[in-house]
């Protein structure tokens, strides 16, 4: 007999993902007991944060498949990790599970942020489930650690320092555009697909920030997951700067300039407001501009100088010769304006 | 004009939670960057759990204030560190908000939170907050620390240790039967105030887990959660052991002897299988039995000896002259029944 959710119960459900959890980095006790044990490496600070991922607001089950839902679970909450200069180490998982989600979509579920964890050296120590009696809620706590000298912060940056960003802004912005307007109701393409998946299965830029922790180059760090405008602000208000951005130096994918030069009529909009693309947004002395590009290099993902910190308060956003750009909208916000789907925070 | 949730936004909505949140202990970097930073005292491992309340599953707003309902919502996640022996430091907190919730109520859950952490020297370090399209979701993860050899598993007891319970037990199943029966329709006497506010607005038990791992007498630890059947049955399989209770050696509250006589055919059935105790239970060798009475005595919590571990498996319950108790159910289980309150395992 097919086994169901039902059968199963709360506790066989927590065996069945307790099973594919092996032992980790620093974990003294895991699954199983009132709380975990762990173990920090001599000298490092332990690293936490937290995100709640629920269904029709951050995801749709007609859009998310299982797999790739497990993995953004996971991947949005070690971008934050990566956005420290952190190593992430342990995470807990708790499930609202509505009576119609199958064991099957579950297994899916679980194979995926397992193996996101695997990716990134991450072990799942604890969590909790229970039936829900709507939607489902997802919500994920990592933990991290690092040496106290090497965590980047939002505070710490100054006037002339250069704003860097690594890979490609708007792509999961995009992505999300073409679900939400049914430009994909025949099918995917290579470019849609490209798109689609940065929304769906986010890559955390751990490494990429990592080693700018180790390397001593960097002033001041976020992961971006309401759009370089909102992101960059924090850190702006945190380090009490401005920042001039040149919008023709965001960088931009291939995919990206071909399907937006039909889909919208401004394709900076996007990668200036548009969620979710957990690229990380960093400041440097321009000094360091060479070692950057070396050590980004190494690490392999490239980043691109878009902007200057200002003594002045206020991102402004110029075209390169200096003119205003005139589209400025903010990041996505949740309780200010109805939405059907909303990017992570924090 | 009288702020709303709408008017403040969720950027808003976390600025008034942390102004709340004064530092705390080992905190380097609170709420307010994409991870928070901690330092662990040195020579102690990091100790973490994570417990899910969602609305019309674990509490219903009917009945549930908002105060008690952030007190509690720390509470169930501080027993956890309790069960472990260890001390509560830090916690995350992540509410999905539905439309419908006041201003005024998030900052009564708020005040609740608080004041549950500030009784027990836990900081708020992060969270995440979002609209929801059904109901009020609430997931805490929580981060104690305990030396090593002071930490307290549910594996480690071995046939011939005494059984313990803290508190007394089944007084906040009957209070919540008393909301469910809707008994409670015309008021609360002191009796059932009593009962119900153990459902309500339970207390963790960390000074005396925390004496019980100091003094070093115990071979294994839990909350009670789902009662103690139920609960005690995980310490029997993690410890390969099996367990006798003595019925009669429950330990009651006059106000719940005095109101079961009236509301249940049989008085041992909710202390058996009743959810929500939150109290502990420990084993440890009956040679240890008067140091422990002394040592909760010095901690100002009463506990008792209920029953014997032994090397068959399974967990019987008998009366004082050995004879068999007819009425064991299991606790309560979350996806094989409908229930419309179910109380927090893990």
């Amino acid at each position: 007999m097919k086994k169901s959710l039902t059968t199963l119960g709360e506790f066989g459900l927590i065996s069945r993902i307790a099973t594919g959890v092996s032992s980790g980095y620093g974990v003294i006790t895991g699954i199983g007991d009132d709380s975990a044990v762990m173990q920090l490496s001599p000298g490092m600070q332990l690293l936490t944060s937290t995100d709640m991922l629920l269904e029709d607001v951050h995801f749709r089950r007609s859009w998310h498949d299982p797999y790739r839902l497990g993995r953004k679970s996971l991947a949005v909450n070690i971008s934050d990790i990566a956005a420290m200069g952190g190593i992430p180490r342990w995470a807990t998982l708790s499930l609202a599970i509505p009576s119609d989600l199958s064991l099957d979509f579950l297994d899916e579920f679980t194979r995926g942020f397992l193996s996101m964890a695997g990716e990134h050296g991450v072990t799942l120590v604890g969590g909790d489930t229970c039936s829900s009696s709507s939607a489902l809620a997802i919500s994920v706590t990592i933990m991290g650690e690092q040496f106290p000298d090497l965590i980047l912060r939002r505070s710490g940056t100054c006037p002339d320092d250069d704003i860097w960003v690594t890979g490609t802004l708007g792509d999961a912005a995009l992505g999300l555009k073409l679900l939400e307007d049914g430009h994909l109701s025949s099918g995917f393409t290579g470019e849609t697909e490209s798109v689609v998946s940065r929304l769906l299965d986010p890559t955390p830029r751990v490494s990429a920030g990592l080693a700018l922790a180790e390397a001593g180059l960097v002033t001041s760090m976020i992961d971006i997951s309401d759009g370089i405008l909102g992101d960059f602000g924090h850190i702006a208000s945190q380090s009490a700067v401005g920042a001039t951005i040149y919008i023709e130096l965001l960088p931009l994918s291939r995919h990206y300039v071909s399907l937006s030069q039909t889909l919208t009529t401004d394709p900076y909009l996007l990668p200036l407001s548009g969620g979710e693309d957990y690229e990380l947004c960093f400041t440097a002395p321009s000094a360091n501009r060479e070692k950057i590009a070396d050590c980004m290099k190494k690490s392999g993902i490239e980043a691109t100088p878009v902007g200057i910190v200002t003594p002045l308060p206020g991102v402004r956003v110029v075209h390169e010769d200096g003119t205003p750009y005139n589209r400025q909208t903010e990041g996505f916000k949740h309780f200010t304006k109805k939405q059907g789907f909303v990017p992570n925070s924090d």
